[in-house]
């Protein structure tokens, strides 16, 4: 029986515990490791315009996350694909943000070794979340480079994407006070790393892309800022960006699933190079959209199942 | 009407939602940034022989850990407390191990912003749980001191009794592999700081007690040994803790609201002293289980309510 059919998705759709359910019904057990020592990956794909964008880039990343941490939620790449498809099937969402999460779930009563838990899937899509609004990505946003130290890779490897977020959250919260729009924190040593879900990127005085390389999310949106780079004979250096630069920089913008290429005019209260959107930072959220079009990186949602 | 009288609570209790309900059926929402994030906060307290032990000063640290990360439950300490008790009570169990959550909750959809989150409170009362068995504590544990740095307090602050618990859980993982029962983090100085539940301290060749002071939880059991070697005049140093200094100690122990003060009597292979229990660790658990009978630490649990 399609238990599915009287239930209202419209607010997004989930998948618990090998159910699908509306997604204000989706919970997690109070119990699941996966919460209480936030022993869990996920990944983010985003569905813009009713296609998934490099989704096999997501699904690969995953993988390797639950490799590192050694989750095995059992499924193998087609069999996530399958229920992310239905998630945002039954959403019926056009521009969706679509997660997916292993969690070590939890060892029998009395255990404290990992190794004997029973791991978890989870799946959502809900409509598609913007990291900007609309005013901050025409005008540019306001960043704030924050003093505390993002979780360095000697404790937590950035690469496995995951949910240790009180340095981004702590930071943000000072920011947020301050008036800034978001905020980018550092590792310590006068370098700039990554923000609350975004990846940094900026053309320097020489006219060079530079993103960060160590103690950073290797971002999906960031792979693809490279790739276009490539792809428009840009230069581009991946290596560590000092505070200094980044602030002296002709155009800075920000990489995330949420929301693409978002644009970066004021640093500290200072404009960025001239204080407007800067023409790479446009040229390359224009090859962005571009590309969502291509059937490269681009797969049609199957609604109709 | 009493909804609770015909479920088992035997397992647990929880309180979730404004609800008490048997531990199997506790959730928390995937979109709550609790999980999301791990934006969250939580304390332990324990429950012995019908007792919570030192429940103010549990009570006291959740408080400021709120305050830390601006989560406001709406809560006073007395209906925190009114619900510990109701959470034990239902379970009927007389030894247990209470935690009590709070989260930052869910943001209106679209919204990137902790301020505008609805932060939620949750409880469990389940079976006392001992972070090491009964073979461990009569023969002391073997631990190992792992490579894997603690996250460090310019990332996350450690007295913020928080979840983020990846670099533990590796360094935990890593241990367990190579024949350990547990791991202890340094800090990228050469110095031990926690392991996965438990303060580290050791009797030092000098015969002092020493305990690292920075970039570690300030545990409530370890604030006990202190307040036990004051009582039993017996000097300690709370500083940096080199671990060429635990592994030439005289006696080392663990402590944790997961059994107190629990010995250790091997380090990556080598004894501790003799490699037995040394005398001192013996004393401190002995006060610790007796101080458990003092009214100035014990709050019988209201079962008959």
């Amino acid at each position: 029986m399609d238990t599915t059919s009287h239930q209202d998705f419209s607010a997004g759709a989930a998948y618990v515990g090998g159910t699908f359910m509306p997604i204000g019904q989706a919970s997690i057990s109070i119990t699941d490791w996966g919460f209480l020592r936030s022993d869990a990956t996920y990944d983010v794909v985003t569905v813009w315009d009713g296609a998934f964008f490099r989704l096999d880039a997501h699904l690969e990343r995953f993988a390797a996350s639950c490799r590192s941490l050694r989750l095995d939620i059992g499924l193998a790449p087609q069999a996530i694909t399958d229920i992310l498809h239905e998630c945002v099937r039954l959403s019926g969402l056009r521009a969706s943000y679509v997660e997916m999460i292993a969690t070590r779930g939890q060892p029998p009563w009395g255990s404290r070794d990992p190794r004997q838990a029973v791991n978890q899937f989870y799946a959502f899509a809900v409509p598609y979340v913007w990291i900007a609004n609309e005013a901050q990505r025409q005008q540019g946003l306001h960043v704030h480079v924050s003093d505390v130290q993002r979780i360095p890779p000697a404790s937590v490897d950035p690469r496995v994407k995951n949910y240790h977020w009180n340095d981004l959250t702590m930071g943000l919260l000072g920011a947020l006070d301050a008036g800034f729009d978001t905020v980018v924190l550092s590792d310590g040593d006068g370098n700039v790393v990554e923000g609350p879900g975004f990846n940094v990127f900026c053309v320097n005085a020489a006219g060079t892309l530079v993103t960060p390389l160590e103690g950073v999310l290797e971002g999906i949106t960031r792979r693809t800022v490279i790739e276009m780079a490539q792809a428009l004979a840009l230069p581009l250096e991946q290596r560590a960006l000092p505070a200094a630069e980044l602030c002296a920089a002709r155009e800075v913008f920000l990489t995330s699933s949420g929301g693409g290429v978002l644009p970066v005019t004021r640093i500290d209260g200072t404009p960025v190079g001239d204080g407007r959107v800067g023409p790479l930072t446009r040229r390359l959220t224009e090859t962005y959209w571009a590309w969502h079009r291509d059937a490269r990186y681009s797969t049609p949602v199957r609604y109709g199942a």
